[in-house]
């Protein structure tokens, strides 16, 4: 299935994509995607609707976040080679872990608001698990059954808040706007297997990024299993798993985004996002518009 | 006004410390103490409630954490001058943030379990603020208006898995039951000042912390200003803002948690905190008893 969530920010309304490429409302069968709704037994109660008596949405709706009220953010660095050697990072022994704050999840063609005293906003594409039991200290082989299924996580990234500010990731990782998920989330049994996708990333419609997650370090499976012997994971949790080679930071000279730049997304059965860089004056400007 | 939350893990009801040190069931007037509730407004609120009218508890009841569904557990380190100093890190020019799993959170007198292959597991005494308002930006001025108020929060720490596990400090902060909040929310009307606190830990009887927030490096209004740079903070978010000199690691030889031990916390004008230290099997042992 492909599960999200459409309407205005903050009073989206679950839904899923039918066979036909159709949004359909499931708002009469559940009140919202989230940590309880996604469970096993969750999904296959979803699993036995007819979509057909379901009502269209009409196309271009805007969609949200797939997952509403998302209480852990989790992160992985560093976890490509090829990304790890860009940066001038070793590589690692153990996954990095960091978090992002939940307040920065969106929709994922909402526009990217550049923040206040930013000057290296950098893109990350990557593919992103959620979490739809709940998990503490399970095995890599139990790991996937843990996973109610995968979407697209664009890990915007301020690289002078991340690196230069004192410490800890968290800082250039959080601001709004830098964490668009979807356009859906795709359930498990539709991935056959989730080391064998292409990601990609264009700005302004040159390839910035093309990987594999073939070529992680860390499988996903093992990520999770890691995760969980330091944290319980619980239903609802997103876990992004790392960004291919080809960030701005990575670049000869570094290359940043700037307004009115244009990030597009795709990994293989996932879809894809686009978003467009704006600064915090247009935003502004925007609501007010 | 002094607010809680009661009952089994899980199932904990919302409730309010009277003037006679009696809890009231506020079940009658709030779903529960949570994001939604502690506005300015929903302060205002359970401020006109004739507490006489409400259930009295019965005395010895648990205690859980005063606030439910935390999204964003946030944590400031290295915050007091003396504890940079003992654990030989620099002191920061800007606060070092990190966050802990919001499913680390427990009651103020749960137990702490021991997890998995820890070997260096520590104490931290600190005061935490509950955020009441939305907060993106503010200044330090507007900082506190931001705070709907003030608890004890103990932030457990494994040290192995905060510094030799790679990377982030996420890691050592986050494992089920390191987040002891309470035993209540005290609203920021009933703490005159916030940096005059004394803020003292005890480990089986023996003092190991004896500070006072008049030490900490960055003000509790300018670490809320601080992270709201970096991010959007959200009623319900949890800010602790940093333990002072005396913990295990810094002793020497360094002195870690054993099963058995008893620490207790008192910060000015929040109560009290008492947890058991105990090993994993002992917990599961307890479950099954």
């Amino acid at each position: 299935m492909k599960l999200l969530r459409f309407g205005l920010p903050g009073a989206e309304k679950p839904g899923i994509l039918d066979h036909e490429g159709t949004i359909r409302d499931l708002s009469s069968v559940i009140p919202d995607l989230s940590g309880a709704t996604i469970s096993r037994y969750g999904l296959e109660v979803l699993r036995k609707v007819d979509l057909k008596t379901l009502p269209a949405v009409a196309a271009h709706t805007r969609l949200g976040a797939p997952i509403a009220n998302v209480r852990h953010f989790i992160a992985v660095g560093l976890n490509y080679v090829d990304h790890a050697l860009e940066t001038d990072t070793p590589i690692p022994n153990e996954p990095v872990i960091f978090s992002k704050a939940p307040s920065c999840i969106v929709g994922p063609n909402d526009n990217i608001i550049i923040p206040k005293n930013s000057s290296k906003l950098d893109w990350e594409a990557e593919i992103a698990v959620v979490i739809g039991e709940a998990a503490y200290d399970i095995s890599e082989a139990q790991a996937l059954a843990a996973v109610a299924g995968y979407l697209i996580c664009h890990d915007v990234s301020e690289r002078d808040f991340q690196i230069n500010r004192g410490g800890q990731w968290i800082k250039g990782k959080s601001a709004p706007t830098f964490g668009p998920l979807g356009p859906w989330l795709v359930t498990s049994d539709e991935i056959e297997n989730p080391q064998q996708l292409n990601v990609s990333l264009r700005v302004n419609g040159v390839t910035m990024q093309a990987g594999t997650t073939a070529k992680m370090i860390f499988s996903i499976a093992h990520v999770v299993s890691y995760i969980s012997k330091f944290m319980a994971l619980e239903p609802g949790d997103i876990i992004t798993t790392g960004t291919p080679h080809g960030v701005g930071l990575g670049k000869k000279p570094p290359l940043f985004l700037q307004p009115n730049d244009v990030v597009e997304i795709s990994i293989d059965g996932l879809g894809s996002q686009r978003q467009v860089v704006v600064s915090r004056l247009t935003a502004h400007q925007r609501q007010l518009a």
